[in-house]
């Protein structure tokens, strides 16, 4: 990011977005309603601003060496009474007031942007949103290493959901069933890894472990809160499993036939997991992802299924359960090593079934890996 | 809202903040990569624009009857191919489309902005962001109603957490013991009850029945994922039980002592639990918030402990865990019937103690009314 930066003529970038200051920073305060901010110069190490109340979990948990405090808390001394004064003289002590100032402008908000222009009348704004998504994109070994760990625990999470299944139990059995299970094993494995996912800024996300059940007309909703319907026979089941691991994200997602299953929504299934492995062939480095939803398309209109073809077949994932690139018609990205996307073309026949089958895959130097490797193909109980 | 929207001349609002969408249509898409747009003037019922992939959904939750769509999926009729054509057409169909149209400055980023005004070229925009937090502030039956259950469910988390304590448990042994205990009562006793929470625009939150606990010096991190450390005698661990139920949050946290407790731990428990006496006598419709917090002060003054006086000592609770207004002395707010507020003054001894002691209060038309009531006092084990 910081050679990107150079190149872009760019003095300092000022990032208020969870996402975007965990990527600088390395911490999550876990509750957002005081800003955190991250501060990155092509040149010096980044700068951490975080309200007093913060000091101790931010040095206890960042790479960050360069800790700032504004606000009142106790008596710790900080930068200013609110995080406007500390920043402005933050950013003149790195001689960048007056410069060109890079921000968040898909994030933050008009009043947030009025503030820092009455703070910084002579900075020149510009928008960094894309550049650091697309740093975000490649994947540093440590961030592949949290995402594997995701990975594990989504996979321990679908392996009981679908155990739960068997068993006979309603979504909400299923889901409650599997989640303590993803706790249990995360607890005990895990001694360095937080499972604190980004929330909004008016709540914090202190556990990020899920499975989701949706059962039969249910699995038209696409996503919602399991309920006490219990799935019958003939009938598929969406499970859902997300996970998040020191801020890298994994989903894992199974379509599961309760018995044997009418034709249309068999022959569906089947048509799927084939289009799997055939784009699966086309997942290394060098692949424009424009291929991967042209593949789909493709087969799915030569087999009759093209108006119910999917407006993508996968997006990013990483600190973000969901990021900003999609694998559909438009995308001009190439898989690049480090990558990691979900991959999960679907079908989708109103009213009469609908596939949900996802994993979470990372693009090596030779071709593809998949994290998530939980029970897969046709399953049937 | 529509009265005050009357009231100041509104001729429409057209609201992003997933909290406040949820405000105006009761409808939580869970994942909200793609915006879900509450739109509501003075007069009409209020409109809801959704991506057509949310069609079912958003039918089978919200109250909204009328229902748009926008962009691309499967056979559906939408308004338009992105949400930019279809709020636009809305608003030239309500006639609003050069007229005084409401947005959350404090929110909306500065793209979506940009956007907003090119699309409406003639309308002249005003931030409503306090205005929808003023409406939020007093909650109706509805509610009350769900904020009583995620009090209830708030509630059998704590209570397990100091069964899983007085077993001897690791911190996250507390804390996986109390959120499954919390599911399985959600799943069993309330059927038509969503736990999902509001997320950030890169996830969704499908379960927010949480439990934190932070033993000895971990106190003073004041939030942070449980680690395997085990509670030590003599030490007090913070445990943290937050909910939702559709929609509405609810807040317990406790502070429990291990064994005896030093003359300085205990002695700041014991003033915490007799200040929160004290400032529960003026909890009622009429007192000023910012009486709560001068009381609070004046007696940790007076008892020697003015330099760790909190800057707030409670905040409003309901969509939002942590909603904008805060209990402190800059507060210009009153209690009135149907405000839901935390009572939480703390003591933060650095590297001493810290109380950690909440509760979920409902303002009623006499008085107050507790809403989360597991164990309280001194709680030793």
């Amino acid at each position: 990011m910081q050679a990107r930066l150079t190149d872009d003529g760019i003095d300092v970038v000022v990032c208020f977005k969870p996402e975007h200051s965990f990527y600088i920073t390395g911490f999550s305060p876990i509750i957002y309603s005081q800003p955190m901010i991250a501060i990155l110069t092509p040149n010096h190490e980044p700068i951490m601003l975080v309200h007093a109340l913060r000091d101790e979990h931010s040095r206890s948990s960042s790479w960050v060496r360069d800790i700032r405090l504004f606000g009142a808390w106790g008596d710790k001394k900080t930068a200013g009474a609110d995080w406007q004064t500390a920043l402005t003289s933050i950013l003149h002590e790195l001689g960048v007031a007056d410069k060109k100032i890079g921000v968040e402008e898909e994030f933050i908000s008009i009043t947030c942007r009025r503030q820092l222009e009455d703070m910084l009348p002579k900075a020149e704004f510009v928008d960094v949103s894309q550049l650091i998504e697309r740093c975000r994109l490649t994947k540093d070994p440590d961030e592949v290493l949290h995402a594997r760990v995701a990975a594990r625990i989504a996979d321990v999470g679908m392996e009981a959901a679908i155990a739960a299944l068997r068993e006979g139990g309603t979504e909400r059995d299923v889901c409650v069933t599997a989640m303590h299970e993803m706790n249990k094993f995360w607890a005990g494995r895990y001694p360095n890894v937080e499972v604190c996912d980004f929330g909004s800024f008016e709540g914090g996300v202190h556990n990020g472990l899920w499975v989701w059940a949706l059962s039969g007309p249910r699995t038209f909703l696409n996503c919602d809160n399991p309920t006490q319907r219990r799935p019958l026979r003939g009938e598929t089941v969406s499970l859902l499993s997300w996970t998040v691991a020191n801020g890298m994200h994994a989903e894992i997602e199974r379509t599961v036939a309760i018995g044997p299953l009418p034709d249309v929504s068999k022959r569906a299934l089947d048509i799927i997991l084939e289009i799997r492995e055939e784009v699966d062939e086309l997942m290394k480095p060098g692949t424009p992802w424009r291929d991967l939803f042209e593949k789909t398309r493709e087969r799915l209109e030569s087999l009759g299924y093209g108006t119910h073809t999917p407006g993508r077949i996968g997006h990013s994932i990483g600190l973000g359960a969901h990021e900003r690139a999609s694998i559909d018609a438009k995308s001009r990205l190439v898989l690049e090593p480090g990558m990691i996307v979900t991959l999960e073309p679907h079908i989708r026949i109103p009213s009469v079934c609908q596939t949900q089958i996802s994993d979470t895959v990372l693009i090596t130097d030779t071709g593809r890996e998949y994290l998530t490797i939980a029970t897969g193909g046709y399953i049937e109980i």
